[in-house]
This record gives structure tokens, C-alpha cells and sequence, in this order.
């Protein structure tokens, strides 16, 4: 379970930094720009209009924290305004002796060097290389759009497996672009309350839209496309389904409203979610879904890891 | 309560009209590009890319039917790709004998007659007219930002009163462009499920962010400004709260696949709110929410109508 969490803020001309410490628990390939943790100083970007402060932490599932580390991976940058990108490798291939961990983290490896490159030919030859490599607008050449950095990251990752993803984008009006496949999701907090969601995308209950190795799955153009226009100390949470499947909204919420540091508020929602899913009494948003379409789940099958690779589910299954 | 929805289709050559039916059951004034049912036919629009269907449905509250004809107002119009609006009259002006009509329906007329007003300008004078008049860029002076047109709606507003308001503009490239204040709501429905919501704003439960004629109101600033990237095939059920506090977006889903005639599905989804509205067995997402939040509402509170105009509420009166 990723958890990045931000939280917008204005540009202080006399504030600007570059910061660059390397995502904490994060295996996948950093370039250049990759950034992250700046909790409690404040990520100000240049050139610039908005910037974000962000904190992350991620904890792997508690069955596979030892062999491989966990099967989520995110990466962060400070591309334009800021990018933030989270991938959940399908568990379901570790049932065909493949590491679902592998996808996930060259996805968000390739998505990472993408940005790093293109920022490169952005800053060495504006507009002119960008139109003989793509031969499209710049600001798609240049992955201003979340829905072509995944097209081009799938495009570029060869591992087997699958991944449920969610990018988004900060431009430097304001507006934060997402686009989503699967079950990983976004919140936006504004005053204490949400006022912008992501909704899942999934073929039937608890089997998500995914990118994947295999023709099966789904592209870029499955992705869900949304923007919103965001406000001075907007904080905005990102995580897979780890995050949203434990921990109710209300509960984000009050966790936010407790920690002005945005690495320990990261933290305490991961470490909820952690004591949720091991908590046999806990009614989670999961398990309130799950008998709303008339399964009864019991605690230890999500716990356990219960995403599919695509084959249709047995009810018993479940 | 105010059900538009939308099916948004591609241009077809062959196919291009423009219908001005009127709204049914609309008694805001439109002008000469309003447009509204156009089911099963499609509306298709000049010098667009993608359309709408629109079908739309309103069933006034039933205290207050006789006498004012109910307090929402709705307005539809061809403008750019299509856009569609929906007001919601804050009832609990009514304690202080002020009509809470009055202001739904004048916010939804001067937007009508807002963006009437600037197509005009906009085909006879592009760019030049609007630049002496609005003095900003071509793009928010003819209103393409829905957080724009409600500003200049809300301040040409002069009745006594308030509203929860939702305008959503759709775009010639697919985008559809929302601006939302309060608890007035909508669901993109793609391929049998929601891909996109908005969130409700509120002070507290039940309490929502509204425009109004006091200083204490919202303002266009305090509005959630979202996007959503629509696909062809996708449907758009646009609401107020009558219809989302009392239909879970699984049976707004079943609603619409059972109906491929937009307006038959609003007049299905608001006779099934209304259904559930005066079904004291019926467990409807306010009930649900109420009880989350604390507090143990009777069905008919519901019923009678329970938005208050701005002062703290006492549990009591829940």
C-alpha cells in the first residue's frame, strides 16, 4: 500500500528549492528529477505557479513484505507542477509463478525515466525536438497529459503482469489531471471535507481494470480522464486500493485534520489501513461493499490478497 | 427535484439539428438557444465535435407543488458543445415568507439569458466586442468556465433567497466542465458504471454551500471546479439532492440500462426517488449518512424538506 499525500500551496519567491532525497521504500528507478519527501519544509517548484508539500509512505502487504518487498511502487517528480504516480501489481500472477511486483515497478520505472527524459529535450530544445520525435502538440509530446504517460510507460514495460495505476499531474494553473485505471484512487480534502473522488473502475466486484503484459488487459484509452481545480492548502491523497479498501473517507479525514506534517500523516493513514486489515472486527468499506453485492467476505480473504488476473470469478472464490 | 440526462453521441453529417422543444416542466425563460428533450432523436450541434441526448425530468417537491410549483429550476442550452444547469431553492427561506423559488428559477434564468447573450456577441463580433465589454481573455468572457458563468449569474440575481447550483458545460473536444456549489450532484455512467461523481459540499450535515442573496452566502469561488474526459456512449444524470439523497448510484445504473429513451430514464430515476421519498421502510443514502454522522432522522423529515438557511442547526430540529 502506497500513500502519497500532498498539500498545495503558493510559490514563495524567496522559498524556491529543488529538493531531492529519493522516495523512501520505493525500488523503482529515479532520474534527475525524481523528488519526494518534504514534509514539514515545502516542495516549491521553478517556473511554477503552485507547488506541491509532499509526504509518502508505503507499507508492502504482510504476506509479501519479505520475499519481495510489496507489489505497489510510486514515483514522484518534479515535472511542470509535480507528478505523483502510484501502480498495484496484480497479486493474482504469483498463482503463475510470476512476481506481481515486477510490472508494477517497471511501469512506474518507465513512466519515471519518460518524464525525466522529455523534461531534458524540454529544457535543451523547446518545441523543435518535441515536434520531429512526436510529431504531435508539445504539450502532449511532453506528457502534460497523464493519459500519454501511460500510454507510453505500458508501451515501454516489458515485464509480465498487471497493474492498477493512477497519475496525476499538477499543472501550474492549478489543475491537477489524473488518469486512472483500475482501483487505486485520489482524494482531494479542501476546509475538511471531500470535495473531489475518483470512482474505481472494475469488470465485476474485487477484479479491477489493469494494464498488462497481455492483450486482455486494458490501454490507455481505458483510462478514466478527470481534472480539478485546486486551492492554497488543498490536500490531496493518492494510494491503491490498500488505502481505500480499509479506511473509510471520514477516516482520512479526521487523520489529515490531526498531522500538519504530511510524511507522518502519510504514515498514521498507512499504518490505519494496516491495523484495519488485520483487525477481524473491523467492518471496512471493503467488506461493506462486499455484502451490498451479496458477498460475505471474510476478513482474512483480503487480507490474504484477492485481485484476479482476469479469469472470470467463481462466487466460491470470493 | 431536476433530473437531466445527457448520452453524448458523435456528430453524424448527416444528422445535424437543433431542437428548441422548450424544457418541460422548466419555468425559467429561455432564449432563442435553449434547447431541451431530444429523445430518442439526437441533438446534434453546429460547429461541435461530440453532443448530447438530453432527456430531463422534474417532479416538484410534494409540499410545494400547489402553491409555487416546486423550487428547483433547470436550464438547457446549445451553447458550445451543450450545457446544462440545475438550481436548487434553499426551502428554508420559507420560515421567513420568502419564496424559495424565486431565486432558483431568476440564478437559472440569468444564466440562460447570460449565455444567450454572448452567442449573440460571439457570432457577430468574435473577439473584438468582448474584449471592450468583459476585458478578459475570449475564452472566460463568452462563459466557456462554468465557474464564470455562475459568478455573472449570481450577480445579476436580485431576488431574496439562496440555492444549491451544478452547471456543467461540455466541451467541443469531449471535456465536460463542471462547477458545482452544494449538494446538487452528477454521475458519469460508462459502460454500467459510475466513472465519475462529484462530491456534495456542506457546513454540516445537511447544511449545504450555497449561493445566495446574503453576505454570508457562498460565492462562485467557494465552487468545486471538475473535468471529466466523456467517451462516446457515456451518459451524464445531473440532479439535485432530491434525487441523489434518495437513489443509490446502483439502482441510477440499473435505472438506465433499462431505458435507452433519456427522457424515459429521468422520468424513471425521479419517480423512483419520489418513490422512495415516501416509503418509510426504505433506507435511503440520507437516512444511511444521517445515521453515520450521529444522528437517528425519521423519514419524513426528509420529506417535509430540511435545508436551512445558514444558522447553526440544533440537533433537535434533525
Amino acid at each position: 500500500m502506497a500513500i502519497p499525500i500532498f498539500r498545495s500551496t503558493s510559490i514563495s519567491e524567496s522559498h524556491k528549492l529543488l529538493n531531492s532525497l529519493g522516495a523512501p521504500n520505493s525500488s523503482i528507478s529515479k532520474k534527475r528529477n525524481s523528488i519526494s519527501r518534504c514534509a514539514p519544509s515545502e516542495l516549491n517548484l521553478p517556473r511554477s505557479e503552485v507547488s506541491f508539500c509532499i509526504g509518502t509512505h508505503l507499507i508492502p502487504h504482510p504476506n509479501k513484505v519479505v520475499e519481495k518487498g510489496g507489489e505497489d511502487a510510486f514515483f514522484v517528480s518534479s515535472y511542470n507542477g509535480g507528478i505523483i504516480a502510484v501502480a498495484d501489481g496484480v497479486s493474482g500472477w504469483a498463482e503463475q509463478n510470476v512476481d506481481p511486483s515486477l510490472f508494477s515497478r517497471e511501469l512506474m520505472a518507465k513512466a519515471s525515466d519518460l518524464v525525466g527524459d522529455e523534461e531534458v529535450l524540454l529544457s535543451q530544445n523547446r518545441g523543435t525536438i518535441c515536434f520531429h520525435h512526436c510529431n504531435v502538440g508539445l504539450e502532449q509530446c511532453v506528457n502534460y497529459d497523464p493519459q500519454i504517460l501511460l500510454k507510453k510507460a505500458h508501451a515501454a514495460t516489458s515485464s509480465i503482469g498487471s497493474a492498477t495505476v493512477i497519475v496525476a499531474m499538477l499543472e501550474r494553473n492549478g489543475s491537477l489531471k489524473i488518469a486512472n485505471v483500475g482501483d487505486c484512487g485520489l482524494r482531494v480534502i479542501r476546509k475538511g471535507q471531500i470535495i473531489f473522488s475518483t470512482s474505481p473502475q472494475e469488470h465485476y466486484f474485487d477484479c479491477p481494470y489493469q494494464l498488462s503484459s497481455e492483450v486482455v488487459g486494458q490501454t490507455y484509452l481505458d483510462a478514466t480522464v478527470t481534472s480539478v481545480r485546486l486551492m492554497e492548502g488543498d490536500t490531496i491523497v493518492m494510494g491503491s486500493d490498500g488505502l481505500f479498501d480499509n479506511v473509510f473517507n471520514h477516516e482520512i479525514i479526521s487523520t489529515m485534520a490531526e498531522y500538519s506534517d504530511v510524511a507522518e500523516a502519510a504514515k498514521a493513514l498507512a499504518n490505519l489501513a494496516h491495523n484495519h486489515s488485520t483487525n477481524s472486527s473491523f467492518d471496512s468499506p471493503y467488506s461493506s461493499e462486499a455484502r451490498t453485492k451479496g458477498y460475505d467476505v471474510p476478513w482474512w480473504k483480503k487480507f490474504i490478497g484477492m485481485k484476479l488476473t482476469g479469469k472470470v470469478v467463481n462466487e466460491r472464490d470470493i
